[in-house]
Order: C-alpha cells, then sequence, then structure tokens
C-alpha cells in the first residue's frame, strides 16, 4: 500500500505527512504540491522542505492554466482583497457559504489530480490519497469542498474510476485545528517549517483568517508556535 | 441555467452540444476541449470547428502537466502502441478491465477542470456539465471512469463541492454508438467535422478501435459514415 500525501506547506497536510509515515513506513509515502497561481510561492517552498526533512520524493503539479478563469481573492492578479478575518466572523457577518478565498472546486481539483499521478507511478498498486482537510475547515460551509460529505463522495468517485485502486485518506476530518495541532505534537512535527499565512510576507502577518486560526489553535495547546510573525 | 459541453471533437460529445443547444438555446451553451498530451492535435481543431459551427463560445484547457507521469498509449511521447482491435476483443483477449487506452482517470480530471471553469465563469449561477459518456465505453470496465456509476458519483461530488451550483448531465450514458448515431442524425449534428479515430492521419485508419465502433454504429443505422477512411 502506497500513500500520495497532498502537501500544501501547511500545518494540517504536515501533520498528515507525519501520520502517514509513522504507519505505512517513508518508503511507501510520497507527497505532491500543487501550482494553482496562488499569490506567493512560500508554500511551495516550505512542501518541498518538508519532504527533504521526512526524505520523501516529492511532485509539485500546475494547475494554473485551469484555473486561469478564477478571479479568487488567493490568486494572483485577483481584483479582490483577502479578507482579514477569522473564518467564523466572515461567516457571521456574511451568512453561511462560500468565502472571498474560495479557490473554484479546488479540492476537487487536487484529489483528481493527485488519483491521476498515483495512477501514473503505481498503475497497478493499491494507492491512498491522504487529505488534511478538518473540521473547521467545513464549518458554515465555508469551504464546500472540504467537507466530510466531499471528501467521501469524492473517494468513491476515484475508487470507481481508477478500478478500485485509488482511496482517500482525510485522517483530520472530524478534528479541529486545536485536535491538528495536538496530534501534531505526538508526531514531532516541524511545525517551524510549515506555512499557513494567505500573503507571502517574511513573517507571517497574524491576521488573516488562517493565521487567526493557527495561533487559536496553538493557544489552545498551551504552546507557542515557533514561527515568526509581524 | 447553463450548459458547459465537454466537447473532443468526437461523435458523442457533439451529439451531446447539439441536445444541449436543443435543450438551452445557443445562448446559454458553451464548449470545453482538454490538451492532455494526446499525439495528435486534429481533435482540438475539429472541437473548435464544431464550437464555430453551433455559435457557441469554447475554452482550451491543458491538462498535460498533470497527467506528464503517465506512459498511456493514447499519449504523445508514451512507449506504448495503440491497440488495433475493438474493445470488445480486446476485453475478449485480455480480461475484463483497464485497456492501454485508458489514460489515468482522465474523465475525473476532465470534469473537476470543468466545474473549476464553471464556477469561474459563473460564481453564482447553476451550470450543468454535459459529458457524451455512452453506455460501450463502460463494457466489461473498459473505462472505469466512464461507466454509470462513476458519473452518477463524480456528479455527487461536484455538487456539494460547489454549494449546490454545479451538476452532471450524462444525456447518452444509457445509449450504445449506435444509439448515439441516431440521435445525431434526428439533431442534424455535422457528422463530417467530427474525428474518432487515434490516430492523426489526414484521413481516420479504420483500424483502431474506435474507428471499428464508430464504422459499426453508423452501419447499423443504415447510413454511410461522411468522413474519409483509408
Amino acid at each position: 500500500m502506497k500513500a500520495l500525501v497532498l502537501s500544501s506547506g501547511g500545518l494540517d497536510s504536515t501533520v498528515c505527512i507525519a501520520m502517514a509515515v509513522e504507519q505505512l513506513g517513508r518508503d511507501n509515502v510520497i507527497t505532491v504540491s500543487f501550482d494553482y497561481g496562488q499569490r506567493h510561492k512560500k508554500e511551495l517552498n516550505c512542501s518541498a522542505q518538508i519532504a527533504k526533512f521526512y526524505g520523501l520524493k516529492h511532485y509539485v503539479l500546475s494547475l494554473t492554466d485551469i484555473l486561469q478563469y478564477s478571479d479568487c481573492s488567493l490568486l494572483d492578479g485577483s481584483t479582490q482583497e483577502i479578507e482579514q478575518k477569522s473564518y467564523a466572523q466572515q461567516i457571521s457577518e456574511n451568512g453561511e457559504g462560500k468565502v472571498s478565498t474560495y479557490v473554484p472546486f479546488r479540492n476537487g481539483l487536487m484529489l483528481s489530480s493527485a488519483a491521476a499521478l498515483a495512477q501514473s507511478l503505481y498503475p497497478e498498486e493499491e494507492c491512498k490519497i491522504w487529505i488534511g482537510a478538518h473540521a473547521d475547515d467545513a464549518a458554515g460551509m465555508a469551504y464546500a469542498d472540504c467537507s466530510p460529505q466531499f471528501t467521501d463522495t469524492m473517494g468513491k468517485a476515484i475508487s470507481i474510476g481508477t478500478y478500485g485502486l485509488v482511496g482517500l485518506e482525510a485522517p483530520l476530518v472530524e478534528l479541529n485545528k486545536a485536535g491538528v495541532v495536538k496530534e501534531g505534537i505526538r508526531l514531532n512535527v516541524p511545525f517551524n517549517l510549515t506555512w499557513s499565512c494567505y500573503l507571502g510576507g517574511e513573517k507571517a502577518c497574524g491576521k488573516c483568517g488562517t493565521c487567526i486560526d493557527r495561533l487559536n489553535a496553538f493557544k489552545q495547546n498551551g504552546i507557542e508556535d515557533p514561527i515568526d510573525y509581524e
């Protein structure tokens, strides 16, 4: 059994990598990152360094051509600003549903691309795609494509479309961000190598939705986030 | 309601376009083709001409980066030969399952990309993705990602991941190839503009799996295929 872990360079996917390595051994684990036209490439550098830390083969695939017509605020060249509010705040102000950082069907694209990569590298072997989606991502349907219903259904589609060889593993889907950090502490995850901030500054901004949620998650575990903030 | 039709330049997807135009009117229909690294670009030229014939806006998205690690016989640079046998023959000789022209999770990739395009172009509007998968494609599981179970499940995943805005329409999924040709005759589809052959010669080869199936489908309808064969 092989594991192909989706690595964003962030905290959640790095915890996922640590879990896959613990369960299957590093010889059976590879990672993949996606260039989807994000505003900065910092997270791509981080995912390469994290793969190096664990001694894993790392792939980078480009989704920029497919997403060229999107005006999502996360993408380079977008006319929209990134909101400096937690998701909970955005949802309570705008109601349930899509946030401005929703990249059109991004998780669907990443999972499909990972399924194609798994079938390309291991045409006859079973492979699970590991994804670090967690409970907070799907709260209030901020990101519809992070919900447990989405990962369940997409996992079934991938299995049917790959002759049952490729499956999905979403080990964090029931945990909130604090629970993810807790699991990361247990596994000695190199948090210092991870990058979560939506902006690409030298230090994390500490103000965007993902910075706020990350800082809170460390706080709830009673430890300090080892990365630098502005 | 908008329709985004997956157009391969082949017979099935062109019948799909004609059905969408009949149902929704051409102002609500657009088409998309995929450059997935196929051996020849003839089908991309055909799909552009077919869109022009119907007066539809046409998009081309590239999947070549994602499929760069595949050695499928349909792809440019593959070490494998294209089999000159019908699918039925390949299945009876090799048993049920994957054929050498299976491109890793191609339909999953195309549908996910189309969902992302639909959400990029129409962020707040309902859009159906029309796909020309038909019964013969899935026979004997030659192409697992053409089966009704696949399109059903993938359609559900797309709907969940796009806040219910994007859905799937597979109007040919219960028809065999002869049934597709029959529907095309009813709709005056310009069969002369379509290209099905896996090879990129000036004329269709008449010998590959898809040529054999196409010729039979016309024969069963008692009319001649208007394109030239070697």
